[in-house]
């Protein structure tokens, strides 16, 4: 068994024929491995002695790998040839005077670098570990033996990447306070990080500045080309060229003209294009190709037809192709090349009835066809079969951050891992397998999420799959390599739960369109369970800070407490504003109570942000700045803090009577109390009910309790109420033969006398029956009481996946069941209480079409009746892009597809079939007609279940 | 000329066999005297000398008269036989020794009391000297001479009255803190009130009172028989018995029986009613018939037939009557009996197709049928000419103070004299003379609109009429009488202002039922208005009481400091909670100074509360005590004081602009401002615009206004905003040839840029036409441009008059103009901008129909075309009291009848036509189809009409 130490004896080779940035990685690397063992690894001198030594290199670039070769120590046809592979071994006496050796052996630039940063990982530095100052656990008597012996794969995406967007207030204001700007000195910290998690490819900032000309000049260029960073540009920006150069260059006298205008100033255009791509042309690119309005408008006015856009962009197009064999290479099948299929230009990609588009056009031969997500993180079309064979492979623009419509989210990272999981190993399913970029805003507080996109994208085969649950061993995994450092593993697994807990609340409703309007604060609780986890996460992230020593402080702060605390203040503060809000319409005075806890979270959310953006002698510095809070537009403009409310107590001592979670009233007074009817104890595994005796006066109140019935007793019958009190009525189900009718007083002492009528029932219900009660029945989606899979596919769950927690989807997911004669499908089993007419309502993952035509389809049988078939698509007429539906349903994160059905008194069975692709349905939910239930964001929760075997209700 | 001196030798006859009550009035008046003259009158002997005497008596009940009488001093047979007439005649040498002397000569009890109170007043002295503490102004050297002799004429109405209703907290905690409870001591003051206020008849308290059980025992009823109070019991009392005695009776072992049920406990009750005339018989009295539920409920269930309620109700008065004639006499004709169609029994009274109602039963000979109003001050169903032959007459209980629906009102008097006047002197003209009472909940504050409801009882002709300016005269008089002992003459007349521009803001909306919705903080400049008046109020009730002493604190308050103050201060508290609201919503930063400002107003609420019931020593403590906020239901349970609003400013400085009036702003930012064109100058008489830049941030902005238009000009064109700054935008007309269109920019430095687009016209218009703008025409109803009258009727313009200050109305009131051939008719001419559909809106006052069939119509014609029809009310088939448009028109004050009618491009001509009796026109609107009018409660001001003759536009 060959064995290396890494000890004080380590020594690094170094060859002046190797790729400058391989050398630099490499310098990289000494420094990570003297964070974890404390010894400086020397640079050894061919001939030397030594103890144990790092070999790196690329294929043909180094004199020892060729001599190990040749030496039959190692085998570099592994990796001769490939894409990014490397070759990791150890070896003992690689070769005279040297005893032990790591041999890496890189297919590329990229590759050695790659391998190079495997040994860091290997050794338990984060990839993080200068972006986020992670400091790896120290080690003694560190060393690895050939059992670390491996030769990578090729990555399952060729060009891995990120598109740092929107770059003010917060990537912005972050470079220019390290680096006097947006410069080399700055992209070198964003191209190490790049690499070290494993992506090659870089959309640079371009909302007001020029990545080839402020390096100074070209030195970013240069120096991406170094690390072996694929440099490209965004959808709009062809050539090479950034967006912004051409309002620099152009004027009345610029030889560029001075039109964004390809048919008033072709030659202008032309010319500038032209330049670019010279300027640009030794490095390593990928050419965006195409053409757009300035700042993302369209090109053509809108009464131009889609031919006369079809017919500008394919000249475009061609003109730019002309371009590169011109002055790149006349073979451009060698230069790699994409077009976006963005927002508008999508229709002239795919045209319409009339009008074919620009999709089959020989100038996008070997060109790389981006398409891209919805703005919120799911996939728009997809290749279809027929596109597959498109020689230039398909790409995916995707957002972790969002400048734009239908909302923007630039604050904390919001993405949630199962989503990216599930859109973008469907996208790869689909064959979108050339390009893969995200949108990470300033980075800053992205680093979970994008970490996850470029390891996915590198390695589908291990991240990818159909169960969802593997996004939980990433989750820990990452957790483990950020928090090994600095925390105990107890602790390390709390960290990974409160990473859940905050990306959770996220992918409910991320920051910036949260409002006292959200969360209904009362009904089904759900603020309260907003308010749990959210409190959660802040005490515990709290408790943990308390364990982080300071030089910590710089990792913790930034890749969990920060974003954590930071997301779970903001949604207490807005749970908070609701209740203000409803307490005071009640009256209540308890309302009072609520500004000065709104007001602390909204200090709150400044002093976390100046926390973070404070420790590490301010090293996250600007990366908070974006504004987050009471969007009522798309971007910040007029967004709205939560407004406080007081009110006046009433004058004489008032009380109002309230269920935990209902927002009606009883107040005891004669003329105009409407008395209430309590049914929740006929639900079989409901025993008691809180409710709240609840001043609405500054006068305190007493009450009394009484009843006449013996199955019915309560926490308190006596007291005095100043603000409120909560009270259960718990019911002896025991004493109970069937259904009963009981009623009960609460009197405010001298006031007025509230009577309450109270049903309850000790029947037994049948098993593996959802009950209805209150008029519904909600099923989560997981929960089929069969699953029907076919030949070609079937149902499988999602968990954790969703709004909820879980959901179940077909696969394959490239499968478009619609066209099937069997297809598979799941039953869910209800019982109803009577006959009659109810609302079926479907709730889905926001999915959208993976098509460009606006349909998407579910089916269901209900008791075996025909199968009825739905489109998911509100208006089919229009793309479903940019639709009313597309921003709804991105806003609240669910799509809602309801329809009515008959349903028979007691046992039902409804079918849920397999259609088309990309359909996630997560819960079920039957009302009956005539019943409105209250008013809620994440409605119902689920109903009772009587389980067969007496099994736990899951 | 014969004259008398109130000198210190004046005296009063005094004659034992004068009615008691008689005597102890002359020594009220006695007291009167002295509080002018600053001398005691003494008790003149019979044969002694005296210089100056006052000789009152009672025809038949006096010597001194017989004697004057016999001498030819007096004449007698002028008042003698009479109801309620005195004469009052200055005399010399009446007899032998004695010099000058007043002669007043009553035709009955009442007569005579009414002629000594008419000295008091001959010297100045308030009908509220000793209810309200009204001092008058002291004299020096008082006289009166024959000028002053004059016979008084009938009362217009028999039994003038009012009502003490619903009498906890106010009335009932005043009578206890001065008197022990309600008793006998409590009534003498009320009765000395009634009389002065030339009253006779009244409803005592009966919510939890007993007249005839409390005084204590019959002392009560013994007293009112003294003073001449007619007593009478409320709707549902019949037999002289409160309504509360039974309940204080009944029992199981009670004579009466256990059940309020004339079917199940016939004899109990029957014995109970015998019982109560018996008691009763010896006073005079009107005795109420029927039978109603228990606590104003239905008197069978609701499932009974209507013949079934009209056949109890009638044996009910068949045994009350047989019982009358038992008890009382046997000639009932003889007895006063009344029966009040109120509520629900109106329904048995008229029957419906089928069924005939109790209306011309036999039973009902003779006795006064008492209609009522709707709650709130409209009478409902008015005698038809069929049914003024009843020989019972007619009756109206009429409501200034309501515990019920649609709302409470209980607090301060919110009595407009104008309505009272239309409404009461209609029903008069109706046949509405034999009995009127009003209730007044418990008196205090009622003082104003009490004592012009007795007056205009008294003397229909003198206070009644078809001229509402007459209640501008009533208004002065009682002022002058009120406040001459206190204030000079300059500062009553601002008194009467005060007085008509707070009972005017209650004409508008009441105090229960303001709340911050009613008046759009903005639109129309309706908030600024109310504010400015109640600001008004505070300034001037402030400035004037710091000229009253202290001696005349008690009247000033009671009667004008603290209604008026109470009442400005409250619409204020809403105004300024509605902007505080409005403004939190906008996130204005100057939301935040509102919560203090509505604090004060809350505290001053109760201050003036306070200060009502400590002036004087306390003596008017209890009056105070009505909850009057916030209330969400017909009376205070969960009443709602307004809830206050702080907002947090945007991080960033931020500018809105809005126009004065106008709840849309902008925000000069980039992505999501909404430009706005101003079009108000193209409105002839507006050259001007003010508008607002304001605060939307804690950090204040700097803004710069730029035009190239040199017609525009700018009161301030840069400057810096912490909260708010107003701008005003003058157009320069005269430079204008036509209608132009310009644009101006306001830049908030740094942040954005506003710009506006303004129209501005010089065009000519033509004359004598209401001219569009905004798309809409308003015009006041008295500004008709022609009249055309018919030799059976017309219009009369009504001012002062309801919401917006006047009406018309067609008179004889009686007359039924949808009957008759011709009509008559007010001609409005307006200026359409367009050809094509407007909404036109007539804005009546909310009467109710005359008759019980729910139908009131009005008719129009526009531009000649045939005369359309339309019934005012929403629902025919229901009975209108208690319908959806009763209410709400109760609360708002206004009944809007709104059609849709073509209108001709330029001059208009519309007609609108006498119809049903009631009708009351105030305001026409037209609006053209698919323009939606800014919300508001009292609607756009009127419209620009361009004069003939050019005199101002009134």
């Amino acid at each position: 068994m060959s064995k290396i130490s890494f000890d004080n004896r380590l020594m690094f080779t170094y060859e002046s024929k190797s790729f400058p940035g391989v050398n630099k990685v490499a310098s990289l690397v000494r420094q990570d491995l003297y964070l974890v063992t404390g010894f400086r690894a020397g640079e050894y001198t061919r001939g030397s002695k030594c103890r144990n030594l790092i070999i790196f290199g690329t294929v043909d670039r180094s004199d020892y790998l060729k001599e190990l070769e040749d030496n039959g120590l190692i085998d570099l046809e592994e990796v001769r040839g490939k894409w990014e592979v490397y070759s990791f071994q150890v070896i003992d006496r690689p070769m005279d005077g040297v005893d032990h050796a790591v041999v890496i052996a890189g297919s590329d630039k990229r590759g050695t670098i790659y391998g190079l940063f495997h040994l860091s990982e290997l050794l338990g530095v984060s990839p993080l570990v200068n972006w986020n100052h992670v400091l790896p656990r120290k080690k003694k008597n560190v060393s690895l033996t050939d059992k670390a012996n491996m030769v990578s794969k090729e990555p399952s995406v060729k060009y891995r990447g990120f598109f740092i967007n929107d770059e003010w207030p917060a990537f912005g204001n972050w470079a220019t306070e390290h680096f006097g700007g947006i410069n080399a000195e700055c992209y070198e910290r964003v191209f190490e990080l790049l690499l070290r998690l494993k992506g090659n490819y870089l959309w640079p900032a371009m909302w007001n500045s020029n990545f080839s000309m402020d390096g100074p000049g070209l030195e970013s260029a240069r120096l991406a080309d170094e690390f072996g960073v694929v440099m490209s540009t965004s959808h709009h920006e062809p050539c090479m060229r950034s967006g912004e150069e051409y309002r620099l260059l152009r004027g009345k006298d610029s030889i560029y003209g001075d039109a964004w205008d390809f048919i008033s100033n072709r030659e202008g255009i032309t010319r500038f294009w032209r330049d670019g791509l010279l300027r640009n042309k030794s490095f390593e690119n990928v050419i965006t190709l195409g053409m757009r309005g300035e700042r993302d408008s369209l090109i053509l006015s809108k009464d131009a037809t889609l031919q006369e856009n079809i017919d500008l962009i394919r000249n475009v197009v061609k003109t730019q192709n002309d371009l590169i064999k011109e002055t790149i290479d006349e073979d451009i099948s060698k230069v790699p090349r994409q077009i976006v299929l963005f927002n508008e230009v999508e229709e002239f990609f795919y045209g319409d009835e009339d009008t074919p588009g620009f999709m089959n056009d020989p100038e996008l031969e070997n060109v790389t066809l981006m398409l891209s997500d919805n703005n919120v993180g799911y996939t728009r079309t997809l290749p279809s079969k027929e596109m597959l064979d498109h020689n230039g492979g398909f790409g995916m623009y995707y957002h972790m951050d969002m400048h734009g419509g239908p909302f923007s989210y630039k604050w904390i990272g919001s993405t949630y891992l199962p989503r990216v999981w599930e859109q973008m190993t469907a996208a790869y399913e689909f064959g979108v397998r050339q390009i893969w970029v995200t949108n990470v805003g300033d980075i800053g507080t992205q680093e979970l999420g994008l970490s996850f996109f470029l390891d996915l994208a590198y390695d589908v085969e291990k991240w990818g799959g159909t169960d969802a649950a593997i996004t939980e061993k990433y989750m820990s995994e990452w957790s483990e390599r950020q928090f090994e450092g600095m925390l105990p593993k107890s602790l390390r697994s709390r960290c990974s739960k409160i990473l859940w807990d905050y990306t959770g609340l996220l992918e409910k409703r991320r920051h910036e369109i949260m409002n006292s309007d959200v969360y209904h604060p009362l009904h089904f609780g759900e603020a309260d369970r907003i308010l749990e986890i959210s409190d959660g996460i802040l005490k515990e992230a709290e408790a943990i800070k308390k364990r982080i020593a300071d030089e910590n402080m710089s990792a913790f702060i930034s890749l969990l407490y920060y974003p954590a605390c930071g997301t779970a203040n903001l949604m207490k503060m807005w749970i908070l504003a609701g209740r203000n809000e409803l307490f005071a319409r009640q009256n209540r005075i308890e309302a009072n109570d609520y500004p000065e806890e709104i007001d602390k979270c909204v200090k709150r959310d400044a002093s976390l942000i100046d926390e973070y953006e404070s420790v590490d002698g301010g090293y996250y510095k600007g990366f908070g700045r974006s504004e987050h809070v009471g969007f009522v537009n798309w971007n910040e403009e007029d967004n709205k803090y939560p407004v406080k409310h007081f009110v006046y107590g009433a004058n004489s001592p008032r009380m109002l009577v309230s269920r935990q979670y209902d927002d009606n009233y009883m107040t005891g007074l004669e003329w105009n109390d409407h008395p209430q009817t309590w049914r929740d104890m006929l639900r079989p595994d409901v025993d008691s009910i809180a409710f709240d005796l609840i001043s609405g006066s500054e006068k305190p109140f007493r009450y009394r309790i009484h009843t006449d019935c013996n199955w019915m007793t309560f926490s308190k019958t006596e007291g005095e109420v100043s603000k409120r009190e909560r009270i259960t009525l718990s019911v002896n189900k025991a004493l109970l033969s069937d259904k009963v009718t009981g009623t009960f007083d609460i009197e405010s002492v001298g006031i007025g006398m509230v009577h309450v009528t109270v049903e309850a029932a000790a029947a037994d219900v049948p098993k593996g029956l959802y009950i209805e009660s209150d008029g519904y029945i909600c099923i989560e989606a997981r929960h089929f009481s069969d699953i029907k899979d076919t030949p070609k596919g079937g149902f499988k769950v999602l968990a954790p996946y969703g709004r909820c927690g879980s959901a179940i989807k077909a696969f394959p997911v490239t499968t478009d069941f619609m066209k099937e004669r069997r297809r598979p499908g799941v039953e869910y089993r209800f019982f109803a209480s009577e006959d009659g007419e109810y609302e079926l309502t479907f709730e889905l993952a926001p999915s959208t079409p993976v098509t460009f035509k606006a349909e998407q389809f579910i089916g269901y049988s209900l008791n075996g009746r025909k199968t009825v078939i739905l489109n998911t698509v509100w208006q089919p007429d229009i793309p479903f892009f940019l639709s009313r539906q597309w921003r709804e349903e991105a806003m609240s994160n669910v799509k809602k597809v309801t329809t009515t059905v008959r349903c028979t008194k007691g046992a039902n069975s409804l079918m849920f079939y397999g259609m088309s692709p990309g359909i996630v349905l997560e819960r079920i939910l039957l009302v009956k007609k005539g019943i409105e239930l209250p008013g809620s964001y994440l409605g119902p929760g689920e109903s009772y279940i009587r389980c067969n075997e007496e099994e736990g209700n899951e």
